[in-house]
């Protein structure tokens, strides 16, 4: 605790992955009153065709 | 938002996806007091051996 | 199954869930292949200042 | 209802999961008021890349 | 790691949640090959009115 | 996209949930290719009987 879980777009490399983990580890912890250690990061790689914004998949725009 | 997650089995279509977001999205709309430009909906496919009802996994069934 | 969550600002009524209950089911049904005594539906009601988007909470604008 | 989502690492075989699917209906249906029928289990296969405690990601570790 | 998320109405008791908690986290750590200690396990309380099956709020039957 | 939700203990303020959002808005910004103005951001205030670690409840400890 704190649980973060972060949905984006498939194809986030997992260098890019440990950084977002490694930054949103330290603001969680700066701000939430919380040690480092105990901040969860979780991913959902999400394809296109699985999103929609205002009705239209992602993948058909 | 608002933020709609769908968790169904896996195995439908690209095109049912497209027309579930497109009614889900009209739906939310009407009824909830947001334009349809804010409705996010999001897929999420599931396996029948990660789902249970009864204690019994869909796939078993 | 499927399982739809709706996460939305707080404020809306219970006649407006029961209405975006209803269509959201029958529009699942109708394209998921899936009876509508399947579809479970569940609204998560957020307060404004507990979302934020572009890094400002809804709270703020 | 009640909801059971079970997020862990993939790896788990089927027979793992319909085991804990078993076990854990057994137990909310026991201590939560309800029958055993009315309880769903979902598990989500999380990658080690996809997970991080500490801000390190557990293929790192 | 594994996280386990329990959605149920509200109305359970404390002394219900922890009988849950203790009773899922023995489950998964018996069949998931992890220790009990890293079992988490969340509830979220769902009123009547915030979830449907069939298109019909659990607060209408 | 991306959606960020961050589960903590209740008792957080908004100021400090301002702080997280404004931070984890920038870091996913910077590391995942997209504008800060797609980055959504949920907080979920989780009270202390509603989560377990081990399977204690964080409120027994």
């Amino acid at each position: 605790m704190p649980v973060v879980t972060i949905e984006l777009f498939e194809g986030r490399t997992v260098d890019q992955k440990k950084k977002v983990a490694e930054g949103v580890t330290r603001v969680v912890s700066e701000h939430a009153d919380c040690p480092e250690s105990a901040v969860i990061v979780m991913f959902r790689d999400i394809p296109k065709h699985n999103w929609a914004m205002g009705g239209e998949l992602a993948s058909d725009k």
